[in-house]
């Protein structure tokens, strides 16, 4: 007799994006003569340049081919990828074999979890990406949930907020064993420095933590003095496992492709090889990226492919700049968008679901409520830069007519 | 400080097919002359057909386009999809919501695992695919190895062997909580009956079991007096979830491409619905599978796609027949190949590794040792019908000069 999964059972509420799609399909329901405009999820609407998209075509056309026909490639995803990795994004710091090809960050999270399993201290910033505290309550990390602090518990929440700039103060958490970490963050927007990330790779190696370094947004930074990478710091390479994805970098969300970096260096208490169990975790719950998306990243490391997406990654920036000028002209506190394609706005004395259902149904505008994030969210809301210009414009013009009155 | 997840550290040995690769390589480094023949993973080699590989052409181009272009799909996969699945596999017997889009069956197995958790008893046939198990064991769901039996502790084995036509003795095994059942299995390639799922379902419904039928070689069914779907037996939506796959379907092992059938009808036994478990594991684990990948699916559900896939099929099926009638004029006892694309061949007296290695050393024939799949695999071995005709040829004629002596 199958029992239900308790940790399955511990989750509170529903995943936060279905659940404000609930809410923007139960508006447009009542109100069918509405426009809306989603600015909530992180969702890529500009088209794939063309340099990547013909070597995507150019793969599909080859598996009709008798000389271009692959079927199962290495769980671990194809070499010359992961050596492009290694040489593009890691000036060869790492060796192929430490790259692991993925079907994206999400999924990546998740194999994670399970390599890491039940009996370990997790700790994430709050706020921050959902998916690291919900698939870690899955697998049983957590004793369930309290209501007073709207915090699950055995979970350290590291506070980001704009007293500490956004970076925790790490002198007054408690430690975890793995910690994960997004730099640009989402949903704040905020960029760690080299100074915070090198106290952050002490802080790690003084308590033995391992780090997973979410650089899911880090082609948005636009300053060169901020560190795109955990591994700019020496001593990451001993503390922690990096998470790179295709998705926003390249217009990737539908086509799938990740990767995760995880360093031969990296050991368990017990001096086991974390790369060893990885590979075998990874090669076991997956079978691979699909060799469609596998060619189409290759395009995407190469010359013209990288300057293609800049040109992507300039639209989505600029959008950036009139949701952060709409909010500073009105007075706002406002945060992110300069070096992360999310901007993030507080609200006052507002909970941030009776924001999103203010902006929701007076402006017609769908965000994505702070709080949804972690407590630490609460009084903010998330504006997405994705998305076409002019529904950007639009909804400039929307929230600038109904918070100036 | 992370320790070692210690379910990670109860797998026994490497996963089954990176041995057989680290087997043929360190022969062919010995033995640089000689001409493999790759008989041992089930990889499908035949280009995609012209209608399959133009949809996903054009689904790749259209990513290029303003009106063509598409981010992130659903979790649960492009409703077209689901719905199309419902009608031609299913004709109409699920409502499209009740099937969920996977990049495959590996990974389903996988999520499936962590939806069901750790405190469960895992049964399996005996032989089976060693993902069932391996993911289970990360799971938690064994207490380790026993090398006497060299079974896992508290996983229940159906031996699946010629004595019983490789269907288990239900009546003397320790019922289990959650089942995998593979038919047309993989390795035996043995087919349940009707009569044998009827009385798989009863089983299952009178011990409170869930089947998870994984049907990844249904298309290779020629018999039509057999079953290809777990829910030809009426009461099987209240007791199976069921896997279906693109890859040996259509030669989308590299595309990645698969589903999971899980009917609004099934419950925990506190009467939670596991669809709505399932929705959430599902989509909290996972982010979709590829866009491109999904339209190429539309197009096998249609029927110039089920036309041309019915060539690969009979392409695949007259390799197994040519194995089959090999081992058959040499006198062996051998199984499936009828309808199912694996040959599975007794070897009397030998243990199945040692038959592995004395036909890769001396007919440089790759294949896989039955014992790689379960106790109950051991004296077979398993052939795959999956490979170029020419190689086929030539790896019967090498196999028959050195048996024949």
């Amino acid at each position: 007799m199958v029992k239900r999964n308790p940790h399955v059972a511990k989750l509170h509420g529903n995943y936060l994006f279905p659940e404000i799609q609930r809410h923007s399909k139960a508006f447009v329901k009542a109100n069918p003569q509405a426009s809306l405009i989603h600015l909530g999820i992180g969702d890529t609407t500009e088209p794939l340049p063309s340099f990547i998209t013909n070597r995507l075509v150019h793969a599909a056309k080859q598996l009709g081919t008798e000389e271009g026909y692959t079927g199962y490639g290495p769980e671990e995803g194809h070499y010359s990828l992961r050596k492009a990795i290694a040489e593009t994004v890691y000036h060869n710091k790492f060796q192929p074999e430490e790259i692991f090809i993925s079907d994206g960050t999400n999924s990546d999270i998740g194999r994670l979890q399970i390599l890491f399993g039940t009996d370990l201290r997790l700790g994430v910033q709050d706020p921050s990406y959902p998916v690291y505290i919900d698939t870690g309550i899955i697998m049983g990390q957590s004793h369930g949930f309290d209501s007073s602090s709207q915090k699950y518990k055995n979970i350290s929440y590291m506070s980001c907020n704009p007293s500490n700039h956004f970076f925790p103060t790490l002198s007054e958490v408690n430690p975890p064993d793995l910690f994960y970490f997004c730099s640009p963050n989402n949903p704040t927007g905020a960029v760690a420095t080299f100074s915070q990330l090198r106290e952050l790779v002490q802080f790690a190696k003084k308590h033995r933590i391992i780090i997973v370094f979410d650089t899911a947004y880090a082609s948005y930074i636009q300053d060169p003095t901020l560190p795109r990478s955990i591994y700019d710091i020496e001593e990451a390479k001993e503390v922690a496992i990096e998470l790179g994805s295709f998705s926003k970098m390249a217009g990737f969300t539908g086509v799938r492709l990740g990767w995760s970096v995880v360093p031969f260096a990296l050991q368990f208490d017990d001096g086991h090889s974390i790369h060893r169990d990885w590979n075998r975790v990874h090669s076991t719950f997956f079978n691979g990226a699909s060799n469609i998306a596998q060619a189409g990243g290759l395009a995407i490391l190469e010359k013209e492919g990288q300057q293609e997406i800049q040109k992507l990654i300039r639209y989505y920036m600029d959008n950036g700049a009139l949701i952060q000028k709409t909010f500073e002209d009105l007075g706002y506190e406002v945060y992110g968008g300069k070096n992360a394609p999310y901007v993030w706005v507080r609200f006052p004395k507002k909970k941030s679901w009776e924001t999103f259902l203010f902006l929701l149904e007076k402006a017609h505008v769908v965000t994505t409520p702070g709080s949804g994030f972690g407590p630490s969210g609460e009084e903010f809301i998330r504006i997405s830069s994705f998305g076409k210009r002019k529904n950007i414009e639009e909804a400039a013009h929307r929230l600038h007519h109904l918070l100036s009155h």
